[in-house]
């Protein structure tokens, strides 16, 4: 048989769904699984947005612009503009997904075989877009220590080569939700000016800032040419299922560029875009009733995390992830433990280990994500599930190390 | 600012799209313009699938898995099967339109600078997507005087080298409308055998052919390790917008590989894939009513067409372009000289000049694609237009020439 093509072999699985069968395994034993290891929120996808897309009174389902409907890119001038971002519509390409912004980011900005620097822990499925363009992620690694800010200047120019084209940046960030303050973008920005490369700037979590305000990468002054934003309507209306995303740059040379990928593959799907549309007309207070309900189980399950002995989980400043570093040596094993021969009163948690989003090898082998999308009630549960397991775990480090790790 | 990437600026604009501006002049000058030249159906969209995205109980608009939901593969099977094609729902990838099927397939099967070997003229946008794998397009030409049949065993073996990994076929094809018989589908058979290749098979028009039926690569013996069927049901319900295809083979690695870079890009579009799950429902006859009405217009055109004093245009077996050879010199400025300098009682045409489907240089200069997307009455305008065009057309070719290409 014809060979299977090497990137293809180089491919990463997603490490989040890599336990999967783990968890259908328990749940046909009849335990109740607790999903704290994806980011598909719970929050009802706005019913307004909804009824946009089922009352549109589509006749023929067409092709949209490749660009995507203009009436949705108007509007979404007035979206970014109520966020202190000022572009025309002419600037935004509706893409399938945030995902295609990142994929046609890497395509149009980045040739085969350079380089594109990412604090790491970072978004696992970067990878898979890298893979997919032929470049080569360069991590310069963030601690949990720190709650995962920035790493230096220094830390940034030991990882430039001849062939950095790009850094990459989220912002609040998955899976570590750090805030990054206008000191640092403004650190970003010396980077990117000095060593003449683009900021690609994921910016999917926007909405969920818990403390202070977010600052985006089209607020730098002077980096027109620098930055592309990369979007998604995803976590922002509860709308992962519609692949709508957009890739916001004032480089017109990128632009055109992009909008050459997006004929190619015709455009971006036409149902989601109503939705996308109708959704920028949520009343104000939409986002502040979505971002208390979040706030209200980031504070919960920060605090039971670092009440359980050898738990340390910094603060998040905003998404809805928090990562926590446990009391054992491979949070591998103890994830597919937890699923495979665990449970307290009937239940068990699903966590994502924290190996799959670091690209250092054996790093962050004792953290994990827990994406806090779950009801305050349940989090409470799962939070108990978790405490009850950290005790009978049988390969837990002693408690001498225990203590050491929670007085971070 | 930074450096496009060299991908980026070699990625061939939309050549169905470059004629937009004029067509734009055009309407804004009061010109009305008969679109031939994109294959947007104007069949309306079923009801009934449509209703089944306006009536279901979304309360979440979750991502779905990543290789499509599996109700949706399930269905596909039994569509499959009523087409003679047998697989089970574990060989199905649901992708972004028949787009992303073909690209899932140049990543998975081919890795940068091998080639793949396509019968020119082609559909213009595999370009784009070799380009993104890094691909290389090899065409073996195929003559509009035998009707765009498959070029010979020999020049396809002139063709292979060392690094060509697969053979792609457009079946009925887009742009020719070329139904391949049963006996080229062996030919390719052997070649692939011979040289341990993929054949990628885009039968994305499946249900519209007119002479004969329709044969599915999936249906050649023994090449259940060679065959990758790239689908969409686009053109199949007049769905375009919905960005619904799929990858189906039963080669295990490739499926598992793909899935892989399905996972990456998380899942395809939620509110299309219960469309086309309940257009699997339509009635049995539902095929047969469209294919009658695109059969009378296919009728009409080729008939209207070589009547026309110097064209020609071979009848097509299936989907619904038709490629012709025209009196002029160069298409391309003729298709632009309809759209800027020309009008007949108010109305112009709008054609797609077929030299961008063709990869080798100077081909087809003279030829173009129409769709027969329009009901018959609008055919008949547009042939009447386009016939005084010709008349009209201060570069046309002189009426000896005329006759010669006339007696094909």
């Amino acid at each position: 048989m014809p060979d299977i093509s090497k990137r293809g072999q180089i491919m990463p699985a997603s490490p989040i769904r890599k336990l999967v069968p783990f968890a259908e395994a328990a749940k046909k034993r009849g335990t109740r699984v607790f999903h704290l290891n994806i980011g598909q929120p719970d929050i009802e996808t706005p019913k307004s947005a909804l009824d946009a897309v089922r009352n549109f009174p589509f006749k023929v389902l067409e092709y949209s612009h490749s660009g995507g409907n203009e009436s949705y890119r108007r509007k979404l001038v007035k979206y970014y503009s109520s966020k202190g971002i000022d572009i025309n519509y002419h600037q935004i390409i509706i893409t399938t997904g945030g995902s295609e912004a990142i994929l046609f980011a890497f395509l149009g900005c980045m040739d085969a075989g350079d380089e594109v620097i990412i604090p790491e822990p970072f978004y696992a499925n970067y990878n898979g877009f890298a893979v997919e363009a032929g470049v080569q992620v360069v991590p310069v690694t963030s601690y949990i220590d720190s709650g995962f800010a920035l790493p230096s200047p220094e830390d940034f120019e030991k990882a430039i080569t001849k062939k950095t084209r790009a850094i990459m940046i989220c912002n609040p960030n998955n899976p570590t939700g750090y805030l990054y303050s206008r000191a640092e973008w403004d650190t970003l920005r010396q980077l990117a000016k000095k060593y003449n490369l683009y900021l690609f700037s994921d910016e999917a979590y926007r909405e969920f800032c818990y403390e202070g305000t977010h600052f985006s990468a089209m607020q730098l002054e002077g980096m027109d040419e620098n930055v592309i934003l990369l979007d998604t309507i995803s976590k922002r209306y509860s709308a992962c299922g519609g692949r709508i995303g957009a890739l916001v740059t004032r480089n017109q040379a990128v632009h055109d560029t992009v909008m050459k990928f997006a004929q190619a593959r015709l455009s971006p799907p036409s149902f989601s875009q109503i939705l996308g549309e109708a959704a920028v007309d949520l009343p104000e207070d939409y986002f502040n009733t979505t971002r208390e309900e979040y706030r209200k189980r980031r504070d919960l399950l920060v605090r039971r995390l670092n009440e359980m002995s050898g738990v340390f989980c910094p603060n998040p400043g905003g998404a809805f992830y928090a990562m926590a570093s446990l009391p054992v040596t491979d949070a591998d094993v103890f994830c597919q433990w937890l699923l495979e021969s665990f449970s307290y009163q009937g239940s068990t948690v699903m966590l994502a280990p924290a190996s799959g989003f670091y690209s250092t090898p054996e790093s962050g082998l004792n953290e994990v994500r827990l994406a806090y999308v779950l009801h305050c009630d349940a989090i409470e549960v799962a939070m108990d599930v978790l405490q009850a397991a950290l005790i009978e775990y049988p390969d837990r480090i002693p408690s001498k190390n225990k203590i050491e790790l929670s007085t971070h």
